[in-house]
């Protein structure tokens, strides 16, 4: 299960009616950001979710827009009571900056844990049991694209532990730790399990032009969150020079990654009624929807 | 003539209902902000009256409640247009805490002037034709106050001109450029003037302890804007721990100040309704306001 929010779904500056885009999700408790500007602690004050257990923030790029509200967020964090390391993700000079911020944020009870991630490469790492894949994308300066995925193992098949004879009630030691020895015989846990199921997987992109490696990346994502700077097609130049996305342009990628629904975010303060466009972006992928602040979604496990 | 307005009214944290504590005056169509915490750009554009003419930034102190919205602020103040210096005040360390934060706002049209001040004696500067005292106050950092006064001329008095034999038609020369040559004499503007009338004086502190060298410098303004970060008496003890005012304390000094009018600014946080409080300060200074979000006033001369 990974509950989702967005946090804000502006560009460029915070308005009064429209936080900066950032990311919530929430996992078994724990919390993990994507981005953080000016007034970010703000809006996650209205979603609710704390700040206590805000494990990880990652960040795309340093634009003020995406991390000019750090300082104010590392002191909500740490008025929250949490005592426990703080992981900052985001690309080279990832450090520089945040010390730099950190002039007015220097009295921390926690500790920072920085790293910094190439763009020219693909990372991949996990946090609080979810793995991420981050890869650099086509901006203006050095900025990352963001994959988390849920892993689902297999089911227990009975059948075989049967026919290892394994007595059932050993099945949840061995379920659990992995591995069990029994009878002088050691047993691992993929002698037992199916396959892995499918799991979760959400794609975060803001701040980009399109390019094949996301698309390939946000395959058969169940939720793709991507920029969409500008409504109208006719902006196609504007976004080119900008290093940004149309919302048509974000529907193809949506469509050729077989996801299963796109939200839209990181809209351009001078798009006041984003809703306007949708169908730009509809008639190309059908299941997209333009991003409010605090929306959230739970997406859970399928049947299987 | 000058117009004020009351950015925000919060302390410590952003709310979602409240900005943080900063001011913006206007006199002549230019603009003076104090301080700038996270979202006061977002304030600022509800005020409406724009980023491009801001001249000076003067801050208070550098705790994130006060200066963290300043990388953005910066950018705020680039995209309007400006090229014209900007001048940023500030106790002494301004230099090191703006350039960290400038990490995310390097590039800028503008040059910033910065002018660090000493918070253990009186500094006098004028801005704009506003004649500024900064005074340290009684915070747990270096931390200072302001006021702001336009000083006003006495009126020409037509008696002595005529004295003089000064013709009629030099009289505007010698009242705008304060020196006339004339007949082979030299008139300057004091020998034709009344005595200076009263003009508009402001006093602005947040973040201190109540002090006699405030109570003075605030002496007969038209506006006294102080803090007022608790509204029961009862949590005296804690306005002293963390070296804040009770509404009681603004009001006792807006009392033997003999100001005009008092605003209380710089809400706790756990001050959801200040309103609820305004007795323990009108019960004193019976001309006390607690302050909102975007509150604006123009002072007049008063006529003389």
């Amino acid at each position: 299960m990974l509950d989702v929010s967005l946090v804000g779904t502006g560009g460029m500056m915070p308005m009064p009616q429209r936080f900066l885009s950032s990311m919530l999700l929430r996992t078994n408790g724990n919390l993990l950001l994507v981005d953080c500007g000016e007034g970010t602690q703000v809006s996650l004050k209205n979603i609710g979710w704390g700040f206590k257990n805000i494990d990880a923030i990652l960040f795309t790029h340093f634009h003020a827009d995406h991390i000019a509200g750090l300082p104010g967020m590392l002191l909500a964090i740490a008025n929250s009571g949490r005592t426990k390391d703080l992981k900052l993700f985001g690309p080279k000079g990832l450090i520089f900056i945040v010390e730099g911020l950190r002039r007015i944020a220097q009295e921390l009870p926690f500790n920072i844990v920085y790293t910094e991630l190439d763009d020219d490469k693909k990372s991949l790492f996990s946090i609080d049991g979810v793995d991420i894949t981050a890869i650099g994308s086509k901006h203006s300066v050095r900025c990352l694209a963001y994959c988390f995925e849920i892993k689902r193992k297999g089911r227990f098949d009975v059948e075989k532990a049967n026919a290892l004879k394994i007595p059932k009630n050993k099945w949840s030691i061995l379920q659990k730790s992995g591995k069990l020895d029994f009878n002088g015989k050691t047993y691992t846990s993929d002698m037992v399990m199916g396959k892995n199921r499918k799991g979760i997987k959400l794609t975060y992109c803001t701040d980009s032009r399109p390019f094949p490696a996301l698309t390939s990346m946000a395959e058969n994502s169940d939720l793709f969150i991507c920029e969409g700077m500008y409504g109208e097609d006719e902006k196609k130049p504007k976004a080119i020079e900008n290093k940004h996305m149309l919302f048509s342009e974000a529907a193809k990628m949506a469509k050729k990654a077989n996801v299963k629904e796109l939200w839209l975010t990181h809209f351009s303060p001078s798009l006041s009624e984003p809703s306007e466009f949708i169908e730009n972006a509809t008639d190309i992928f059908e299941n997209t929807v333009v991003g409010t602040d605090g929306m959230k979604k739970r997406i859970l496990f399928e049947e299987q």
